[in-house]
């Protein structure tokens, strides 16, 4: 038997877009001589769907398109994912299902057992858990197959839950296992996944074949690298990162087994690759193709510029360096080499007039105050509105340029440098901006080294530095990671030898600071733990604040 | 027996707060002779406490304060909530719990069974439900404890779950039951809620104590209305809805009955009222006093001007005018009336000369194009920067004055009109705002009749009317409304007789300007589905886009 992996990008309520996508992937594996393919779990919807679960009139399109899909399976088995209904009147009205579809029509469904609901996962809103396990039949093979968190519920110290699915369906005496996937991307994961799925091969001795959703939707990234195993626990491939693939798997060379094949697993590249298919995946899906953004002569911008220009192509980037008075000549000159280097369209638009025109409405009532917070925000202000209005003029989606760091401290201006229709870097700390920087310089200098190596300043007073407020971002960095991702208290922080005011000081800006995050752009997910919708905080909250 | 009810407004993550208001209750109990103060569900810690639930440390502060008012129990019990540790090492980590405490330290512990993971809920998230179900005994009475949802998979007709924890308790023949909540208001709850009370007392035969929590979380408003049902399904009791209340009952005297006492259930009063109490919990629990406001002669900004000088007191209010040159005189000399009547202080500052100054920037870029919505939305962001200098420059919190229409539709300018840290109005339809200032008239003319009958206009271009752009509110809202709130799809809403192609415009206005909504303030929840935490959409989503 001959399984082919169809490592697809699905589209989140696309159902037309993503049955041509199978379609064509249904004839490359017949082209390859496949007798079974092989789509991502929920790929029929895209992952995740969301709330769109709860419209009635969603999961009838579902369920037509699982049926034209079925219609389309002569000479070749499908197995799929998408929801279906659940026939009992108590419990969740759906189930997350896995399809096996043959001679044209729907043959066997599995349920999903385990239903995450951590992180961005939401599975426990929308799905009933199975509570039947079956292995099926086909050409001679008895197949167990599963959907994603059911296999990972194995070697763990801690398990979320109390059912192994997999251990149910032995007592059947299943030849092969197949795990349909949307296991969203962190730069940590992969390690991870692969050590599951060999612990799962170690405990049934059977051949595993892990098919993986690939691509974003929106803040949601997800890498592929789709697997194969043999019964004795060899990678025999581990199928590229963001990128679509179909191919397919003779079942008697698996059993054989043979030498590992695995890809490199570098934080740098997998970082870059992932932001990079981020953003293209947004402004794919939302069907634009253009992206402006504030060139300020930092790191921030210039990275993003750079990812920009390399998911949507230079002709499809348009920068803008907006300076004040309080810009430096360097940043100016460094932003405008930058552009060059990219062959970017660049426009310098000088902000001093508009600002005075501000100072000039605002002085009656703000009469003889000190400058503040107030007249450093209206400069970052100012140049939000102006890419806003080329966004509304030209039909640009503007990038935001926030950086983890300054998200979780609130070091940013609400409406100014935190607008955008996306968060390109929301989820990279200042410490992994610097580290991109010398990755995506690795082969010449794109990015002026001065840009690199000045220290960061927000330029919205004279001489400011941002240490002025905040801590170096390598002390920084660190305690943000250890309360954000690892979720320590601050005794804990403390105790890894950092001072304990800092500690105080830094976790209280990230908690009184939830009402800007609130506001922000979608943030690609790179990490294991990112600002959005995988970190859900109450802004009046008083913990820590 | 004598039980008082302690309906409390609960901070989220103020433990000392939360404890402070507490022990003073349980004096106020103690004053009216009570044997025992039940406080709501996950009172010391407030409801929703989010993903605080993962830190440790949280759990650790919550036990502490658990500890600390269980030494406060002499001379009386106590029934309050807050998360419990799972000693499993399979599942979640935390039971939601009803403690109870009594002579000095915790005496029993039930856990919930029932986790509402949808709309605003997310219980599964953090909890495992409860496998074991026991009744304790005080005062020779048996005592069946049950938190929120736990009584409501009664006389549904789709219940959500297999299981029934009251029907598990009878077997240990209680006497009585009670019952923690925090259950949140929409304009039309109460009388399910009503309903799912009778019923529950209907099947066991039981006097039951309904203890609801009272305040807003952020975007949450909790209402409070705490019920007392004799054994034979009498409302005794309903307690006043948006009010700390501590109040105590004799047992023998619910046992007796009596006759009904109900608060009334009119939709604009409740909305009203829940709209203050929302906005002034959000300042109070965040440590602010003053808003800011941007008047602009339309109903809208009137009626959040009049909620915050309600809420906030008129010398904790600022409004300002800011006219441009599409400004009619009769809007500035309406919001001038209204500022008036309300006595707050207002300034008007003109716009036109910042709107040049841009004009004069962009005019190199773009040079020989039409006026469009980039020109509309400068306008509209330059309020929404003049806002935001008074908030950085005076402390204030800018509120948001969009409807439920226009975040539906998309009709507001991101970082302009729709700028702001709360959206007072966001889930209250156009049709809801124009009855809403009809009963804030109800005795004397407070908002400008003019306000009320001119044609809604956003004047940002000459002689524009919203219904240039959108069709009549009282169509445009009916097909909103079954969308959002009844989740009809388009062919059930063109049945009701709705024109078929509006319904298809309609909707996708809605479904493509999830990205707009996904960078708004919270929105005060007053209906059964708000924006924000309770509607989760993908922006990317293809589905009627």
């Amino acid at each position: 038997m001959k399984i082919a992996i169809a490592q697809v990008n699905s589209h989140v309520g696309n159902f037309e877009g993503n049955l041509q996508r199978m379609l064509a992937a249904v004839e490359t594996a017949k082209g390859q001589g496949a007798d079974i393919v092989c789509f991502p779990e929920l790929s029929i919807v895209g992952y995740p769907p969301r709330d769109f679960l709860e419209f009635d009139d969603f999961i009838r399109l579902a369920e037509e398109t699982v049926e034209k899909l079925a219609a389309a399976t002569n000479g070749v088995a499908v197995i799929v994912g998408s929801p279906s209904r659940n026939p009992m009147i108590e419990g969740k009205d759906l189930y997350n299902s896995a399809y096996f579809l043959a001679e044209g029509k729907v043959q066997f469904i599995q349920h999903k057992t385990l239903l995450p609901t951590y992180d961005i996962f939401d599975e426990y809103r929308y799905f009933e858990p199975a509570h039947e396990w079956n292995v099926f039949e086909y050409k001679g093979k008895r197949i167990a197959l599963t959907i994603c968190e059911d296999l990972w519920n194995v070697g763990n110290e801690n398990p979320l839950y109390k059912i192994c699915p997999m251990d149910e369906m032995m007592a059947q005496q299943p030849d092969l296992m197949i795990n349909i996937s949307a296991s969203p991307f962190a730069y940590d994961h992969a390690d991870e996944r692969l050590h599951v799925m060999r612990t799962n091969v170690a405990r049934y001795h059977l051949p595993l074949f892990y098919i993986n959703q690939v691509g974003a939707q929106t803040e949601v990234i997800f890498d592929g690298g789709s697997l194969v195993l043999s019964p004795k626990g060899e990678i025999l491939e581990e199928l590229p990162y963001f990128e679509e693939v179909i191919k397919t798997y003779d079942l008697n060379a698996v059993m054989t087994g043979g030498p590992e094949v695995l890809q490199p697993k570098e934080k740098m590249p997998l970082m870059h690759d992932a932001l990079v298919m981020g953003l293209r995946n947004y402004f794919g899906k939302l069907g634009f193709k253009k992206a402006i953004l504030g060139l300020s002569g930092g790191i921030d911008s210039a990275i993003v510029a750079v990812l920009a220009a390399r998911a949507l192509g230079k002709d499809n980037v348009r920068v803008i360096l907006m300076p004040s008075q309080f810009s430096s000549d360097h940043s100016v000159n460094d932003a405008r080499q930058l552009a060059e280097n990219l062959g970017v369209q660049f426009d310098i638009i000088p902000i001093q007039s508009v600002y005075e025109s501000y100072e000039k409405v605002l002085e009656p009532h703000f009469w003889a105050r000190p400058f503040n917070i107030a007249e450093e925000n209206i400069q970052a202000r100012i140049r939000g509105m102006l890419l806003m209005a080329f966004s509304n003029k030209f039909g640009h989606i503007v990038l935001n340029t926030s950086n983890k760091s300054e998200l979780a401290v609130g070091y940013g201006t609400l409406y100014g440098d935190m607008c955008g229709g996306l968060s390109v870097i929301g989820d990279v700390y200042k410490t992994e901006v610097f580290e991109l920087a010398r990755y995506m310089n690795k082969d010449g200098e794109l990015i002026p080294e001065n840009i690199i190596t000045k220290p960061p300043s927000a330029e919205l007073r004279p001489d400011q530095k941002d240490t002025d407020s905040l801590p170096e971002y390598d002390e920084l960095d660190p305690i943000l990671y250890q309360y954000i991702e690892q979720r320590k208290s601050p005794e804990d922080i403390v105790e890894m030898g950092y001072d304990s005011l800092l500690v105080r000081r830094v976790l209280r800006l990230v908690n009184i600071n939830e009402f800007k995050r609130h506001q922000t752009a979608p943030v690609l997910r790179v990490s294991s733990k990112a600002f959005g919708m995988g970190r859900r905080m109450p802004i009046v909250g008083k913990y820590l604040a």
